[in-house]
């Protein structure tokens, strides 16, 4: 049995819920895959947990009790403050799993910490966008430099990891990737056009139901799907700043607008479209087909088109439910373990 | 730029197209992964080509224009007769692509074929699905032995490579994997529901068209389908003999069956289906609600969704086509190339 040790820095939503799996499942997955996951620190915004020699399954779950920021108060191994060189210079942790809040202005503090794992020979896995939004190239030479892999499919379409698929179809030259990449704006959509509700009911409804953010800007402005396209971009190779991306906000649509495209047989969706012979990029509002497979995808579901010379293919599943990308993160974690660790 | 050495085995449909784009992408792939895949044999049914140097693209071209079976007429690096283990002596292939027919009585000669490639320390790349059907543990126990890769995405929805996604979701339950995954059939069963064609007439059409085989039990009797889910099976580590799946055929469906189901809002589809919780497996005829993702695959697409304790995910895309199978194979050619020898 190999022991890998790894570092959760950020622990919000997505942060207690991969905990969470992981005390459940991680003995299951040592007897399957021969490879024991052991957390050796936990920071959130406002202390750490660092234990070099791992956290039990008992101490996991606890921890996921504990109140937002309030990890400082975790008992004998915890402490006040952030300071993540610490975290590398007590537990030297093996992969470092980004979970840090997504800040499209500085990238921080996901880019620094990034930096810091690769500089300390750890892999990293991220679900943290920003970061590779704003600084891409900069880590990956650096992980290029040092063998170390960057795993990041928890990034797009959380639950439903179709990034490794991309990247994988490297004889194909990829023409167009468009989908419906944010699942807040499609399940507001799905309200109006399901239980005809205007923009501000579905907003409410989806806030109340913890599926929109108490500050929705990033995902209603387009910003969000904008920062998946970038990062597709460069899956692809064909990079695409966030900066030159077209995005209209999906607030501009009204309860008739969506009425008035069903009487056409039509649903209306937001579309993120990465044209990559053209090299532009949009998050627009569409009038779909009702026959077309994107007008079947509604609620918090996902969906993408892949299209390139040879193939064009889709991708349907849940965008980004704590469970799930939970879950994506747990696997980029594990499939970093057995490539370098076992 | 580094060289590696393939050797083709098998050069039917599937070889040609996989030859065909090798030789027009080549080029541009070297430039943009720094790795040289060089074709330094091509064995057909009667005959070989060894040039342990590397066919040159425009000879990779013109032997794609070779009767069938008739490459051993190929000029002055061809001969009679079929012996792998002379390709192996001397040209000592770093990767093995075994595009053989699929004989699921014998799983030859593809079994024996990837034995001896493996044996003679070179990677496996296949799309003849019938060697891992009958002799999966076999063949992944060497390979394990050995170090060497076995790749396989083209056995299963040949176009949409989503064998890889499903073994990369490691930290799932897998509890089941259900859908379209036989083109042939599926083309059937959508013109005899678009054009009003009973069974014969659609599957003559198919035959014309080269969808169907000129024997087409292994599509119609579920054989295919059944064999596919075999090799999902493997993916997810539960195994279930393709003789324990329950097959029915599809010709029992007439075109009153077809009619019938559109009057109650449903369409006919041919589902492969695996409970990995019950462990039980079936290619069945289902009719499916007309709103369902799976009624919306027609003609030669396929789809599949997969079901775990976490998610629920659908991929759909071309079954296998030539090109996009081609495209499959060279992918994994490509991964494993530059995995292991960049």
């Amino acid at each position: 049995m190999k022991n890998v040790n790894i570092a959760v820095i950020g622990f919000g939503n997505i942060g207690r819920a991969f905990v969470r799996v992981l005390a459940l499942k991680r003995k299951l997955l040592a007897k399957k895959y021969g490879v024991n996951i052991n957390v050796v620190a936990v920071v959130d915004s406002k202390g750490m947990v660092i234990k070099p020699s791992g956290l039990d399954d008992y101490e996991m779950l606890k921890l996921c009790e504990v109140p937002k920021s309030g990890i400082y108060m975790f008992g004998s191994y915890a402490k006040q403050g952030v300071n993540v060189e610490e975290v590398y210079s007590k537990a030297a942790p093996n992969i470092h799993v980004e979970l840090t809040p997504a800040n499209y202005v500085s990238g921080e503090p996901g880019f620094t910490n990034i930096m810091l794992a690769l500089k300390s020979g750890a892999h990293v896995v991220t679900a943290n966008k920003a970061p590779l939004v704003l600084h891409y190239e900069d880590i990956m030479a650096e992980a290029r430099v040092r063998k170390l892999a960057v795993k990041f499919r928890a990034t797009v379409m959380g639950g439903t990891p179709f990034l490794e698929v991309l990247a994988s179809m490297k004889s194909h030259d990829i023409e167009k990737v468009e989908g419906i990449l944010n699942a807040t704006t499609n399940y507001i959509l799905t309200e109006m056009h399901d239980n005809l509700l205007d923009f501000e009911q579905a907003l409410k409804k989806a806030q109340a139901l913890g599926i929109a953010e108490t500050d929705p800007t990033l995902d209603i402005e387009g910003f969000d799907a904008a920062a998946k396209l970038t990062i597709i971009s460069y899956v692809i190779g064909k990079p695409i700043n966030i900066n030159s991306i077209y995005r209209e906000s999906v607030t501009k649509i009204t309860l008739k607008d969506v009425l008035d495209a069903v009487k056409q047989g039509q649903v209306i969706k937001y579309i993120a479209s990465l044209d990559a012979q053209k090299m532009v990029a949009s998050v627009k509002i569409e009038r779909i087909p009702r026959e077309n497979v994107f007008a079947q995808i509604n609620g918090t579901l996902n969906g993408v088109k892949i299209k390139s010379d040879a193939t064009e293919l889709f991708f349907i599943g849940r965008g980004g439910g704590r469970m799930e990308t939970a879950h994506t993160v747990l696997d980029d974690v594990l499939e970093v373990a057995l490539r370098w660790f076992t």
